[in-house]
């Protein structure tokens, strides 16, 4: 039932039922998917090889937007698949986009990628029936991924990209209409393309995922709408999604909670361009740099810093020895390193150049990681400890970004302009934050590119 | 290891390593997959709602055929990561292509899908380049897909198109000269995309699924040539497809066989379109079905059918009721039906019409299989009991169409011009015949589609 449950709430979920907390968290998460995709475009080289040397080759009529191509219409364009594509890549590369914790998923990347290259393909596309597709595509990730957490990602699978397709081929079916049995065959479609290992952490490829993701849902979508079969019980068979990528059983629980806990409203924005599990550390390293400065103590007469973490964080992010910007956002130590040095974690820390810097390089020498399962994900112990024997301590109890202790308004337009206007200029990206912060209320969503 | 040992195999193959078997193997195979994917896509919706009403308006530039299209340019040609997927969804649809036995794995879909869009896209490429791509993806392909039988398929995988994106990446790889390191990188990136459950067979799905491999190992070996990133250990990995897809470890073994036992040579090709191991039972109807007429008994008056089979035939063909003909091919209770009824198992006999027809129902309504673990998977038994208490028996040993009865050379041809000819006429088929019989010896593969 759990195919039919989700499609039939998908499909009849109109904007009326969004609560002003769904609402916000909509608007949230969607104009932070923007400032990810633009910034991440314009400064990694991943969303460029696939783009410009790869993919424009194949490109149709150019519908759909780029989100970070800051040139002329035939950089900045492409058609509705490959940028759905493109922009996925694009808003994940950094590892700087949302979080829904209990499962792990950045939900916004798959639905937002495919919505707006289908909306800018196919529109003109009223804000609220964009808001209300991106909230269909979200709530049936989250729920996906909460009926096989944690098995499915302790397998090895990339939640985000494997519900992603399944995601964004809901948002995309509830925003072209379909109705119940078309959606379920749209559903199917999705289920069956499974993106994502977790092997690919640290490279390029992590990020194509959620290209493939947003892609896969969004021509599944299509392809159901022109009459295209594949099963009405995609998820719920014996040899169908739930089954197959987990072992656990009768998800039907959490679809059931449809509309009634929003997921949407439990998802959280990073702080640091980098894997979730290290940011208690970074806050804590950045806090422990500031208080050395403070104490009139020098950073360079470090002798060892002592984390004492959850031991997820050394399966997610243990690599000692990174050797690029992309690994570097999978080492504990870097961001051990980095909190210490720079006093921050932002893009700037996570280059090529910053990871190979011998200074850096020999501070995450001096790091020790302690894993303990009594510390919570979102919290981390750390100890300093000076050549004279001086130690500085910090408990961080719960990570900036987190529920708890999420990012305010301020620092999440801070963190859209910070990315956007380095990539678009300052003005342009003031712009931006206005046409992505208004989605709701426009005419026509097809028509954002051209407000900035 | 099995990474680099892929991948140094597969960069190393030219064509003096091939033998004359593997290129008698590869050139069946090769002109058995046209004659799929040109009547596929004359007589099946699938390829032409993914075509026509679907991806059409996502193509650029139309560089590669759509093989089965007979029509205006605009009408048979697509940009080469579109041909991919449609010319792999068109040659497996009718379920009437090549089977590796071992794994039931249909190897020249997604690996000839992807090679002629690319040959035709970037070419000119000569013939014997062209076949050491093709065995060098079909290799790839077979050993990684014995590396997880049977574990993989029994967890409901697809395993044509699970191992498939990887056989795509590995042939255009060797077709694009990649080096050692950059075929690990596009064995990742194809690795990462896990395509198909078993959930989908019998709808357009099982056959989309084909088309997406070869569209994802083709553009896993484009990124990889332009420097995309992903893992040099993406098979292996703790968290890589190996382990990931399945429960089996170290496949070491298969890969030392690499160049030493050719799987391509083992490959086998449907004598009906339909799943594998209905086959046994329907050279065994057809046979009764003779009998009948011969002794002047009457197929009306047969009162029950008992199939004794192995246990797999229920749980692959299993369905009692289909109602469609892509449902049909998934029928041993429609198999035995129309064996009987028709005395041949064509594509004719698993249209709509005749899986609804009343005749063949009530013959379906008669059949009971009995699952027997001592009867091979291509093997049956059948007795046929009539009104009047006369009983015919049937034991096929080894299936038309298995390794110990293989097709002749004279059925392969006429099983490529029955399905051409109704495709593109008889005689443009001869000379299409002409053409996939002649591959190795063309100086531009890319120069196929002007032969016929």
């Amino acid at each position: 039932m759990a195919t039919l449950q989700l499609a039939s709430w998908a499909t009849n979920l109109t904007y009326a039922d969004l609560t002003t907390g769904v609402l916000a968290a909509a608007n949230n998460s969607l104009f932070n998917w923007a400032g990810c995709a633009i910034g991440g475009f314009a400064f990694q080289p991943a969303p460029q090889i696939a783009l410009q040397t790869t993919l424009s080759a194949f490109s149709g009529p150019p519908t759909s937007s780029i989100f970070g191509a800051n040139g002329t219409i035939s950089q900045g364009f492409a058609d509705a698949q490959i940028a759905a594509l493109v922009n996925g890549i694009a808003s994940h590369v950094d590892d700087y986009d949302d979080t829904h914790l209990e499962t792990i998923i950045h939900p916004a990347g798959p639905v937002a990628s495919a919505l707006f290259a289908i909306a800018e393909a196919y529109g003109p596309v009223n804000g609220t029936d964009f808001v209300t597709a991106f909230v269909a595509g979200v709530e049936a990730e989250c729920k996906l991924g909460l009926s096989v957490t944690p098995e499915h990602y302790d397998v090895g699978w990339h939640i985000t990209s494997t519900v992603g397709s399944v995601g964004a081929a809901v948002g995309v079916g509830n925003l072209l209409k379909l109705n119940t049995t078309i959606m379920q065959q749209a559903i199917g479609i999705a289920a069956t393309q499974v993106v994502g290992m977790q092997e690919f952490f640290g490279s390029d490829t992590k990020s194509f995922h959620i290209g493939r993701a947003a892609q896969g849902g969004m021509i599944a979508a299509l392809l159901a709408k022109n009459g295209y079969t594949s099963s009405l019980q995609g998820l719920e068979a014996k040899y169908g999604w739930l089954h197959v990528v987990s072992t656990r059983e009768n998800a039907t629980a959490y679809f059931d909670q449809l509309g009634h806990i929003w997921e949407i409203e439990k998802n959280t924005f990073k702080p640091y361009p980098c894997g979730i599990v290290m940011h208690p550390t970074i806050d804590g390293t950045i806090q422990l740099s500031n208080e050395t400065r403070e104490k009139g103590l020098d950073i360079g007469d470090v002798k060892s810093v002592q984390l004492r973490v959850n031991p997820e964080v050394m399966i997610l992010t243990g690599k000692t020895n990174p050797q690029t910007g992309l690994e570097g956002k999978f080492s504990i130590f870097h961001a051990a390193a980095i909190g210490l040095l720079y006093g921050e974690g932002t893009p700037s820390q996570f280059t090529n150049d910053v990871v190979k810097n011998t200074t850096v390089v020999e501070m995450r020498k001096k790091v020790n990681v302690t894993e303990d399962e009594s510390v919570p994900k979102d919290a981390a112990f750390v100890t300093l400890e000076f050549e004279d024997g001086t130690k500085l301590e910090k408990h961080v109890e719960h990570a900036k970004g987190s529920i708890e202790n999420p990012l305010t308004e301020a620092e999440l337009k801070k963190k859209f302009m910070e990315q956007v206007a380095l990539a678009i200029g300052p003005s342009r990206a003031e712009r931006a934050f206005e046409a992505f912060t208004e989605i709701e209320t426009m005419m026509d969503v097809a028509k954002i590119r051209g407000r900035y």
